[in-house]
């Protein structure tokens, strides 16, 4: 039997990392790391500091292996998210076997929490329908908490409920019926752009948690070009950025 | 000046401890705790061990302080407990001064994430503007998180948005428009009988993360009796009882 442990290791401040995560890291036989591509990487120091800083003598081995990648002659976004799963799935069923054979302990660390917008559980599933694995996940730290705890603000307002979505669907289908909070991950850059900006208020992060944190905040009306161009300067400062953002709707 | 330090220490597992939350508990003059009245105090237990097993040298004092009780006589719900949250502030704010005086840090324990449906924020809100004080928030593993481990599922279904609830609202408003995905938390049991049982799937997990954790999941068809026997055995043996569910609207 294979243990495959999915590792949250929060979003990109090494000391988001729990007591489990760490123990679950020091148990394994091996790390597995996906290599994306040449500069896909954001999650290749993080993982240096961890092992060096926080895990037991710089923790377990560590395997990389290379992804493939998305078939951009598929058409359809889900059909080729979906066949490219399928791909990754197969990668990964190699370098498990390639490490472990049938037998061990093998972990997989994911940015922030493996259940929020990530394709890690997905081709899990996966695998397990090939392999014989047990599965474990571990919890890890938000970038949606990464956010309300820089800009320190409730995520929902009294009893109210919350909805988390992409930027893309902003984008394409406008602020959600009945929502009074909403929060916007993996946007491209300036979804809220389509939103009527005085009905709103926005508390915006680009890498939340971590030590070039930026966090802006205030009506839409007034923010929203600042914001754009601090990203865009951020982006082109650092090569990459990853940034969330929570829009309230106001009282009309 | 005081700071005054939020920290979310996970779901009632002392191993969703973040290192950071560690390092601000240690590092605090004095850890507050308000005592709620009788049997009230769910966290009692997990902070003694957290203290006592995660801290150094058994922690910083501790401190308890009674809180006031809601006033059942306002009829309005947001207001019986804005009013409650000011007699809050004002207990919160004899406490922090008979501890510290006017300068120190000061640490409170909430139990999961600070953003996530706690009053915690909201009451700091109030003291600050009465005392100059600094606010830190640390992030912590909430219930969600700790479900959707406990399951092995992910939160959102491919790019697509979730809807994070109340139990009350569930079953005043039914299944909120052009969602997929609910999250419902705080439920007095059973939100979910609202709903045509034919087009749903749910996980639910009581006690999650915790030793005595129980999970369920399936067809709401198939496994609602189910939950509602087992959440109400729990509860009665228990004393006490958390519960969180993830619903899931089929493709129709
Ligand atoms: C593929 S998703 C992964 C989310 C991750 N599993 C989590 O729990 O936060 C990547 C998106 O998460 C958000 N994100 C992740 N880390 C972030 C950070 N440190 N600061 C701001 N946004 C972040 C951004 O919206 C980014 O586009
Ligand atoms: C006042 S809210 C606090 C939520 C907390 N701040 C969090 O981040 O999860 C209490 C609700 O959280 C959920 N909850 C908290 N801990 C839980 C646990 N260990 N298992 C199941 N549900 C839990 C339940 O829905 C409960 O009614």
């Amino acid at each position: 039997m294979i243990d495959l442990l999915l590792v949250g290791i929060g979003a990109g401040n090494p000391k988001h990392l729990t007591l489990e995560a760490i123990e679950a890291l020091n148990s394994a036989d091996v790390i597995l790391i996906p290599r994306k591509g040449p500069g896909k990487d954001d999650l290749a120091e993080l993982r240096r500091v961890i092992c060096r800083d926080y895990l037991t003598n710089g923790g377990p081995p560590q395997h990389e292996f290379d992804l493939p990648v998305r078939d951009p002659a598929t058409p359809d976004y889900v059909q080729r998210v979906n066949d490219w799963h399928d791909a990754i799935a197969t990668a990964w069923q190699d370098a498990i076997t390639s490490q472990v054979g049938s037998s061990g302990r093998v972990a997989f660390l994911v940015w922030g929490d493996p259940s929020l917008y990530d394709s890690t559980l997905r081709i899990a599933e996966r695998v397990q329908s090939k392999l014989a694995l047990r599965l474990t996940v571990i919890p890890g730290i938000t970038s949606v908490q990464a956010l309300t705890a820089g800009h320190t603000i409730p995520l929902n307002t009294l009893a109210a409920p919350v909805t988390i979505t992409t930027g893309r669907k902003l984008r394409d289908f406008g602020w959600p019926p009945e929502t009074q909070t909403l929060v916007v991950m993996l946007d491209a850059g300036g979804a809220f752009e389509v939103l009527a900006k005085d009905d709103y208020d926005i508390w915006w992060s680009a890498f939340a948690g971590m030590p070039q944190e930026i966090r802006i905040a205030g009506p839409l009306s007034e923010v929203q070009d600042h914001i754009l161009e601090t990203r865009a300067k951020a982006r082109a400062d650092h090569g990459w950025i990853m940034d969330v953002y929570l829009i309230r709707k106001r009282d009309t």
